[in-house]
C-alpha cells in the first residue's frame, strides 16, 4: 500500500494518474499548500524538500517525479507502463521525463515561483514575462521530435504520457496556445479521455 | 561503440566518468562551446536541444544525464554501477539524479545562464547574487540526508556519485565553501582519487 502526497494541479498529478493506471492500492493525501502544509514540521519529516509529489512505500519515501513514475511502472510490470525490457527505449523514456522535470517544469516555475532564484520584484516580473517564450520553445521540441506519436514513445503508452499531459495542461495559464502544437493537442485530448486520468482528477477533488 | 559529445567541466563530465567506470568502448567528441558549435546545424541534428551531454549509440542518440547514466549502468551490469535488481534502491538513485538535474544544476545555471529565463541585466545580476544561497541550500539537503555515505546510496558506489562529484566541483565558482559540508567534501576527495575519474579528466583535456 502506497501513500501519495499530492497537491491538486501540481506535477504530482502525473504520479496520481500512473497510480490509477497501475491498479496498485494507494491512498492519496492532499498537502494543503494554501496553509503552507508543505513547510510544516510533520511534512518536512516525510519530504525534507517541502515539495510534492512524495510517495510513501514500505521501504521508505520516494520523491522526484521521474523516479516515482519509473518505480510504479516497475511495481506493476503486467500493465506495461514502461519499456522495462529494452534499456534503450527505457532510456528514451527517462530522457523525456528528465527533460520535463529539468527544463519544461523549470520554465513554467519561473512564472510563479521566481523567488526561488531571484529576489527583486522587477526580476520576478521579467522572468514571468519570458514564460510564454520558454514554454513555447520547449513545446516546439516536443511537437517536432520528442513526442513520437500517438504516445510519447510511439505506439506504446508509458508513464511519460501522464507527465506530458500535466505540462500540456499548464500551457494556457502560461500564455501559450496549445493549438500551435497539433500533436500535443491531440495527445492532451486522448489523455483526458482515459478513465485512469478521470479517476485521478476526481481523487484530486476529494471525490 | 558509443560516442559521447561533451564540453570540459560541464555536466557531461558525469557521463564521461561513468563511461570510464563501465569499461565500454567509446570515443569522446568535444563540442566547442567557445565557437558556438552546440548551436551549429551539424550538432543540432545530433541533439536538437543544443546541449551536452549527448550519447550516440547504435540505436540512436540519448540526451539528459540521468537517462544516460542509468543506460550505461544497464549496458555494463557486471560493473554494478546501479542497483538494477532492486526497484526501490534504483528509484532512490534516480531520485537523487533527478534532484541534481532539476534543482542543483538549475540553481547553478542561474549564475551564468540566467538569460535562459530572463532578459534584463538587473535580473541576471539578481539571479547570480542568489546562487550561493540556493546552491548552499541544495547541499544542506545533500549533506544531511541524500548523501548516505560513504557513497550516495551508502556502501554501494553508483552512477549517482560521479554526478554529485560534478556538482561539488562547481561549488567554489558558485561562492560556496565545500568545507561547510564535511561528508560532501570527503566524497569529493575520494571521487577525485578514482582512476576512472582521472582518466575522464584527462580525456576532457584531449590526453
Amino acid at each position: 500500500m502506497f501513500t501519495l502526497f499530492f497537491s491538486p494541479g501540481s506535477c504530482s498529478r502525473a504520479s496520481h494518474i500512473v497510480l490509477e493506471e497501475s491498479g496498485l492500492p494507494y491512498t492519496a493525501h492532499r498537502v494543503n499548500f494554501a496553509e503552507g502544509e508543505q513547510r510544516s514540521e510533520t511534512f518536512l519529516k516525510i519530504n525534507p524538500k517541502g515539495r510534492v509529489p512524495a510517495l510513501a512505500t514500505a521501504s521508505g519515501v520516494l520523491t522526484e517525479t521521474p523516479a516515482i513514475l519509473a518505480f510504479i511502472a516497475q511495481m506493476a510490470p503486467e500493465k506495461k507502463l514502461a519499456p522495462l525490457d529494452d534499456p534503450f527505449e527505457f532510456a528514451v523514456m527517462q530522457s523525456f521525463n528528465a527533460f520535463i522535470s529539468s527544463t519544461v517544469h523549470v520554465a513554467h516555475a519561473h512564472g510563479r515561483r521566481g523567488s526561488r532564484w531571484a529576489n527583486d520584484d522587477s526580476s520576478l516580473a521579467d522572468m514571468k514575462a519570458k514564460v510564454p517564450q520558454t514554454m513555447g520553445e520547449c513545446f516546439e521540441l516536443i511537437e517536432h521530435g520528442l513526442l513520437h506519436g500517438p504516445w510519447v514513445l510511439g505506439t506504446a503508452y508509458s508513464v511519460a504520457d501522464p507527465y506530458l499531459f500535466v505540462m500540456s495542461g499548464w500551457l494556457e495559464s502560461d500564455g501559450v496556445d496549445i493549438a500551435r502544437f497539433p500533436k500535443v493537442h491531440d495527445h492532451f485530448r486522448r489523455m483526458n479521455d482515459r478513465p485512469a486520468v478521470q479517476r485521478a482528477l476526481a481523487s484530486e477533488r476529494g471525490q
